[in-house]
This record gives structure tokens, sequence and C-alpha cells, in this order.
């Protein structure tokens, strides 16, 4: 039996992911988003949704760039911080110890120690409403050499990345391979 | 040393959700999408990437509206197979035995058997490329009453919901919780 919960943002599985941007005095900053997703295949593109009144906002229209920093377990201290206080107030790099590295290929910082970082143009800005929406065209994805594996991607398992539930407000681990895409449902196509 | 692997539609965690809607004639169809995510907190609302040839992409738009169905690992198979197959060509409800059944709140049915649905009124149309990104205002969620805990939402520990990993193209299930999100980063405030 189906109960009704009402008009809540609410889904999972969600990722996590720390947004790189420099801010108006050239000060590498991050923050934590989850409202977040690949949202095209041509031109490759990860959409990212924020609040106008983030410090993060100006800096990404400005310098029209962005980065997506990928945490993994071991991170998930740094990566709640990054969205409890704001780049206005603190130097988040500083207080975490982390270090910021600039994009080879866009004008926006990543955290040299997370695992995998994807580098973005913004290509769109939709406003949703509360939120306005990023339109990032990835430009390279760039990697921890030792966890590229097959087909030159970067391994899941080895990456470990954060779950992200709303409303119980967890992060989970990656558990258990269930079956391989585009393959295990081909039984119902007789 | 990070290596870079160019530009690539890649990112983790990502989830695979079963959209719901009525095609030309009314019958009700299911596809798998990965590109999606929530993109707004007012409206709540959440964004999904359709190709133009979808035999869904149509019918979304006529309707101005969809449902999200989240797919626990029980039905990975089933979510799987609603990928690798058209609308146009197949009934997938028949194929897989689920059963459609229409939405309280907007013109698109869900699947019984799936334990969380979110239910969507087209609210936005973004071409972006290759794929058009509908917004849909979350108009419910409909959960099964025995995942319901604390807060009112549905524990994500019983629902099981499926990790996408797009290059890999694995699903893989929910592992350990690794903290409390707006908490665990505390420490870092001092």
């Amino acid at each position: 039996m189906k109960t009704s919960l009402g008009a809540k943002t609410f889904a999972y599985p969600l990722p996590i992911w720390v947004i790189g941007s420099y801010d108006a005095e050239g000060k590498p900053n991050v923050m934590t988003a989850a409202w977040c997703g690949i949202c095209c295949s041509k031109p490759p593109a990860i959409a990212v949704s924020l609040r106008k009144e983030r410090h993060s906002y100006d800096s990404i229209v400005k310098r029209k760039a962005f980065t997506v920093n990928i945490p993994s377990e071991k991170y998930a201290k740094e990566t709640d911080y990054f969205g409890l206080v704001s780049g206005k107030d603190v130097d988040k790099f500083a207080a975490t110890g982390l270090t910021p590295v600039k994009s080879g290929t866009v004008d926006a910082p990543y955290i040299k120690e997370f695992r995998v970082i994807i580098e973005c143009k913004l290509i769109h800005t939709y406003d949703i409403g509360l939120h306005t929406q990023f339109v990032g065209e990835i430009m390279d994805i760039k990697a921890d050499e030792e966890l590229v594996g097959e087909g030159g991607y970067p391994e899941i398992e080895k990456i470990k990345p954060l779950v992200f539930t709303p409303g119980l407000r967890k992060y989970h681990g990656l558990g258990k391979c269930v079956g391989d895409a585009f393959d295990i449902g081909k039984e119902f196509k007789k």
C-alpha cells in the first residue's frame, strides 16, 4: 500500500560533489552540491544547481567555469564542511589543509587530493526558482593514474564515492556490483 | 599524479531511474534514464535528460507529465531492460509482468511494484544538445507505507536503490553509512 508524502525534494541515490571556482579576488573556493548530475552527451555536460546567495554563484558567472571534484569516503568530513561554511567568511582550503590547483582547461581550481576531477566551461544558465542551474560543458576529466582501469575510466570501487540521501541527511558508501548495464535485462527480450 | 582522460560523460555516483509516461495512444510506457537529478528546492524539481528520438520524448511533451520510479536491487533486470528496447516496438509492462497505475496528481503512469515514486509536472524544457532536459515540478512522492521512517522519509537501506556507473556500465548497490550530513564536517569549524 502506497502512502503520499507530499511535494518534497526527495530522490535516491544522489551524488554529493564539491564545486570549485575562483572568487572576485582570485581566491580558490569550494562548495558542496547535491542538486546535480550529467545532463547531455553531446556536448558532454554536467548540471549543477546553486542558490543565488552562494559565494560561488558570482564566481562561476564571472569566470564562466567550475570544477566538479568527486569526494571519496576518505574526505567525507571535508566534503561536509565545505557545505557548512561560506567562502565569504573563511578560506576552506586553509581550514582543511587541502591543496588548490589551477585547472588545465578552465579558469577554476580543483582539489589536488581528490581522485577524480571534471573541468567544466559554463555554457548555459537556467533560472528555475530558488536554484539556478549552471550547465557546464565537460572539457576534461582528470584522475589519479593508478585508478584508471578498463576502457580508460577510473574504477568506481577504487574511488569509493559518497552517496547522499536528502531528508535522512546521510552519506553512504558504495555497495557491491549488482550486474552489468545494457546486459542483465536481455532475458526479457525473448 | 593526475592523468587526463579527455572530455567524456563521466561522473560517479549517478542515479538510474525509470521514467513513466503515456504515449499518444494512451499506452503506459517506461524508459531508463541516468542523466538526471534534483535541480531546485522551490519549486521542488527534478531534471531528466532525453534524446528527441526516444518514444517517451513526445509523450512527456504532450501530457506535460512524467513519473520517476526508483528501482531497488530486486528490479535491476527490469530496469536494465527498460533501457534496451523502445515502447514503439514493445509493451514493456507486459514483457516484465509489472503493473502500471495512473498517478494521482499528474497525467502519467507509475510502476506499482516499485517502492518509491515521484510524480512530476513538466515546467521547463531546455535543449542542451543531443539531449533535451525536462524539468518536472515534484507534485507528490508516493512510497510503500512500511518503508517510511524517521522524519516522514522512505529509508534508503530499505529501498536499496541502484547506483549507475557510466563508462564501466555497472549497477552497484548501496554501501554502509559513512556519516551524518551537516554534522561530520563541524570539526573543521574551530
